[in-house]
């Protein structure tokens, strides 16, 4: 199936950014400008991020185009003038964007995302803009969070339910696929994405059963290859013993049961008792899958020397619970050849255009990003490279895969300091010369 | 429009819902159903919860099929029995929910929705109403928050750019006007819901502009009807002045300028400052709108006694920040005519098809819930009615002004322990004795 999402239609956008675009049109104000997206602050729960959402933004502004109904609709608002309906009816976004890949590993005030359009072009993508880098940027780098904490084991995306909305269930599955998740529990990921799907059974599946090893025999016997059986609808390590024997039996039959899941109580604690019951009792191949209320924390803390071989992570990933949004803007940073800056109070942005340069020790380890003018001559490897121009896409976007794979070498270059959840490290993010030499002059051409 | 949202489609449900069908068909299980949605416990940050989402989820479920590409995707998986594919293709709701009315404030344990179907029908929907009844109850209940906290005031939904997707965004609007706000930034919740649409302009329409005056100028003769002016882009006080006498010079053209907005700093301070200065240069009838990183906790301390007149509530809200996940669930209650629990450490359920009663002091002030056995003849008010047979809605959807006002008679009604945004009462809602006695037999039964 196709990987594009139903879209939202173009109003979804801030009444502000059509009123802006009136009031420019009135001007004729359509030089060229340039905006970008970034992150000011990492949230304090975090010590790095991880930049995903670029391939929907990029759906987002090949399809942008307004519907003779929603001209209707705005037009019948009473808000905004026929100039601007006139100007909206045959908008399509035809501006370039610059990027850094989804996957890259991304720190304060970079640039994730730098937008070069007419100015009521790059304005009227604002809103849908965040809405969709601010959403997977932070699943991606909360779904990074779990694997590092237990690299090599079979994590899962549960989260879909408790998801805020359709689309957030669906992309959380992508982003934290990207992130290295195995897969998702949500099958719409699975089709519009390819990404692996996975599930089994719910305690109302047991319960609609009169007994519980019953429901068990009745499940194995219809998913034969190595399905998962909860356990924990009444008493686990019993239903372990029950599910050790019932593989015994049915492995003379050809029916092959690949293992056990716990979704309540102490599930830690609840493991290791699972493990112990189930290898005395010839369940030795059955592997232990744990789910309920899980995140990056537990996996590192609980679950450090745990016998779980995979785990079902669901509403805190997909909530980003511990940090449900990122302090991050789409700003104005040049507009008609001037650079420019906003200095509200705490609120402060670098003027211009901007490039990204890293640095790695021999090893390739990240050692350090200096935040520059985009023609700065800095060494190091320059992170936002063109993806659009013109409003087209100028090459084909890589399958997940890829994204996955860069994604994984990415972790894997991260410094010690910042890899634990609770790390507190900071990594070095400098803003060059150029760029405070630039920041200065808009500050006294300003006054 | 239409009130419909682009459908995400059938498959937005989790793996396990299918396979467990497919193991309830193989023996035929398609014996009536009752499922309950609840909230196990409320956050510790909250003393009340709004019900909402009850629309869309009656869309959804008189909506949901599979198209035939979604089942050749289900076969192509190789996950799924042609048992199943063949179930599915023919697939229609027809079941009966029992429901509260949207803007009904609800407490622990108590069910907002229930759902009797056949087993399979029941449990297949399980993940999306979960996913719209959580999110909605979510937001109505922290809006509700903001709207005890400054009573009167203007509060307007700014937080979909960071709300997760575009349906968080967009069911954000709809869930917080409900709740009491007066309207949205996202214009496609004013032409989907009808809700009304606020917005002016960014820093960056002064940003594109030589001169923040003349930027100003420009907007305030654009939209000469009351427009609400961005100050702070470099020093809000300063502006405030260059407004008020701006105000002055147009009002004589008969250009009136409604306000001024300020959207960084400390704003309760700066928002008196604002005021002196407007009020000391003839700009008296201006008033204040503040938007920023505000929520309900900074509405009820730091504005108590601020001279603002409207705030614009953004990111806090549409992730519900502080608590962005209820401990929400939807679980079988009784099953071919027998009472179901689930007894897993932490997560028993009471058994059996409920009724809420709710009792009220003779001003109508509430006292305390009664979650009660279905035919129990408790004396109080029942919260839950159907609201669907046979997959049809049993009446025509009441217009959001209607859900809107219930919810502010709801809020009324209040018990004064439980309105402020820190309030830690604790509502009563007692397990009635016929519901413990049902719970007992449940579990005799099943020992």
């Amino acid at each position: 199936m196709s990987e594009s999402m139903p879209a939202p239609g173009a109003l979804l956008t801030d009444h502000y950014q059509l009123t802006m675009i009136d009031a420019y049109l009135a001007r004729d104000m359509r030089d060229e400008a340039v905006f970008e997206f970034f992150v000011r602050r990492l949230p304090d729960c975090r010590s790095f991020l991880m930049a995903a959402g670029l391939e929907q933004l990029l759906d987002y502004l090949e399809e942008l185009h307004f519907t003779a109904e929603e001209i209707e609709w705005l037009a019948s608002t009473g808000h905004f003038s026929s100039r601007l309906t006139n100007y909206l009816a045959d908008f399509r976004f035809r501006g370039e964007v610059r990027a850094m890949a989804e996957g890259t590993l991304v720190f304060e005030n970079e640039p994730l995302v730098q937008v070069t359009a007419s100015l009521p072009e790059a304005q009227l993508i604002e809103s849908r803009l965040i809405n969709l880098l601010n959403f997977q940027t932070m699943i991606a780098s909360k779904a990074a969070r779990s694997v590092l904490a237990q690299p090599g084991k079979l994590l899962v995306d549960f989260g879909m339910r408790r998801a805020h909305g359709a689309e957030a269930g669906l992309l959380a599955a992508r982003a934290s696929y990207i992130a290295g998740f195995a897969g998702t529990a949500t099958l719409l990921a699975a089709s519009k994405f390819g990404i692996p799907s996975y599930g089994t059974m719910a305690h109302s599946f047991v319960q609609a059963h009169d007994a519980e090893i019953d429901a068990l025999e009745h499940f194995a016997r219809c998913f034969p290859d190595k399905t998962v059986l909860l356990i924990d609808t009444y008493d686990a390590p019993a239903a372990a013993i029950a599910v050790a024997e019932l593989a015994v039996r049915l492995r003379e039959e050809g029916i092959r049961i690949g293992g056990v899941r716990i979704d309540s109580g102490d599930l830690a604690q609840l493991a290791a008792e699972v493990r112990q019951v189930l290898d005395a009792n010839g369940g030795e191949e059955l592997i232990i899958f744990a789910s309920g209320n899980l995140d990056e924390y537990a996996l590192a803390e609980d679950f450090r020397d745990s016998p779980v071989d995979g785990y079902g992570i669901g509403t805190r990933l997909d909530v980003s619970a511990d940090a449900p949004y990122l302090d991050c803007a789409y700003k104005l940073q040049e507009y008609a050849g001037r650079a420019r800056r906003k200095v509200s109070a705490g609120k402060e942005t670098w003027p211009g255009r901007k490039q990204v340069f890293r640095r790695r020790d021999p090893t390739g380890r990240l050692q350090g990003d200096v935040v520059a003018v985009e023609d700065d001559t800095q060494g190091g490897e320059p992170l936002l490279s063109a993806v659009m121009r013109n409003g087209k896409r100028l090459a084909v976007s890589p399958p997940l895969e890829v994204i996955r794979k860069r994604a994984a070498v990415q972790l894997d270059s991260l410094p010690p300091a910042l890899r634990e959840p609770r790390a507190r490290g900071t990594y070095p993010v400098e803003i060059a010369a150029s760029l405070r030499a630039l920041a200065a002059a808009v500050d006294r051409a300003h006054r």
